[in-house]
């Protein structure tokens, strides 16, 4: 299945993206994709609805974050061998593991702003994964159990906030607008294993990344039962699993995001993101 | 206004601490203390409640976190000069911001967990901040208006993940319970200035912090200010503020929670809280 979120921000409607393009509206047997509608059961009531009779949205308008209310952001540094090797940063030998704020979290096609005092503004697009259960000490060979499904996510990250002001990676991470996921949750029925999933991401249409989920250091499996050990994850939870190549930190010299600038993104299966970044 | 929440995890109802001592159930006016709840409006109908006619409960038993479903915790790093000199750390120029999980937030009186393969289990009692209004980029001198009260938090840290991992804090900070808050969230209009309240925490009855919020080093608007700039505070988001001298790390040789340790700890004002440790 491939859930989505359609409304303004705030007061989104659950829905599914129909095979023949259609959005049907899920309100009637849902109130919203978060947690309380991710578990395994729950997914599989949703899997026998007669899709065919569910009410058609004419105009859905905007889609919102393809998961609401999510509890936690957590998101993977340098886990692409090939990105790790463009920031001159040593392959990781565990996950880095970083917070977002949930507040970050938006719609796939919302603006992003550009926050006061930014002056390097980056992209990152990532395979997220939105958990369906709860896990704490899970093994990697029990991991996928706990997944609910997986989107599109952009990892928007201001670089002088995240690396040049003391502390925390979570002060380049935060800004409203950094978290712009979807535009849909598909379904672990539906894609069995992400791993082996073309990416992309342009900037004004000149393509920036390019990659696949073959070349993570640490795959889905390894980063959950890495993760559990930590800290519990929750459904609704996000994982965004880290970035492959082609970011403007990496570029010489960095092309970073200005007023205006569009970026395009997507990955294999899971749909396309547009984004024009507004100032704050 | 003292407020608080009892029952079990997951179940507790809304209460508020009366000067005479005992217990009052708030359930007929609020449905948790929570986001919902501490708006500068919603806080004033509560003031405006008769007190002597709510009824009184019993037997409260188990007294939950003080603040419900919290959206965000974020910590400060290193915020107090005697706790900066005591690690050796030079004081930094700017708030060190870094992440907890909200799942890591319990009551003040649960059993702190031990995770698998802890060996430098460490406490630090905090002044807690609990936002009660939206803040995004407010100034300074408006910050206190968009706090809804204070609380006694552990900010309770695993220093061997929290520093000898590859990564941020976030992976010492996140496990379950590492976030003792409570027993009350005691609102502005009974504590107008956090600035001058002693604190102490004991371990097994030997006192190991002493301190004052008098040094810290960036204060609550400072704060509240600057976390502004990096992402939107919302109603029920926690900040906890940095700790004071006497952290386990600080000591030589440090001498680190084991299983079994009983921690107290309080600010004046605020309340106390005690928490033994368990293997998790």
């Amino acid at each position: 299945m491939k859930l989505l979120r359609y409304g303004l921000p705030g007061f989104e409607k659950p829905g599914l993206m129909h095979a023949d393009g259609t959005v049907r509206d899920l309100s009637d047997h849902i109130a919203d994709i978060s947690a309380a509608t991710l578990s395994p059961l729950m997914l599989e009531q949703l899997r026998g609805l007669d899709i065919e009779g569910l009410p058609m949205v004419e105009k859905p308008g905007r889609i919102g974050a393809c998961i609401g209310h999510p509890g936690k952001c957590i998101c993977i540094g340098l886990n692409y061998s090939d990105h790790a090797a463009e920031t001159g940063a040593t392959p990781p030998n565990q996950p880095i593991i970083f917070a977002k704020a949930v507040t970050a979290i938006c719609g796939p096609y919302d603006d992003v702003e550009m926050p006061r005092g930014s002056d390097a503004l980056d992209w990152e697009v990532e395979l997220a994964v939105v958990m369906g259960d709860t896990a704490k000490y899970v093994s990697e060979e029990d991991a996928l159990n706990y997944v609910a499904g997986y989107a599109v996510m952009n990892d928007v990250s201001e670089r002088t906030f995240q690396t040049k002001l003391e502390g925390q990676w979570t002060k380049g991470k935060s800004h409203d607008t950094f978290g712009p996921i979807g535009p849909w949750l598909v379904t672990t029925d539906e894609l069995p294993d992400p791993h082996n999933l073309d990416m992309w991401l342009d900037v004004n249409g000149e393509r920036r990344q390019t990659g696949n989920t073959n070349t993570l250091i640490f795959n889905v499996p390894q980063v959950i039962s890495y993760l559990s050990r930590f800290m519990t994850l929750k459904p609704g939870d996000i994982i965004s699993t880290g970035t492959p190549p082609g970011v403007a930190m990496g570029m010489k010299p960095p092309q970073w995001l200005k007023e205006g600038d569009v970026m395009t993104l997507g990955i294999d299966g899971l749909g396309e993101q547009k984004q024009t970044v507004v100032a704050a």
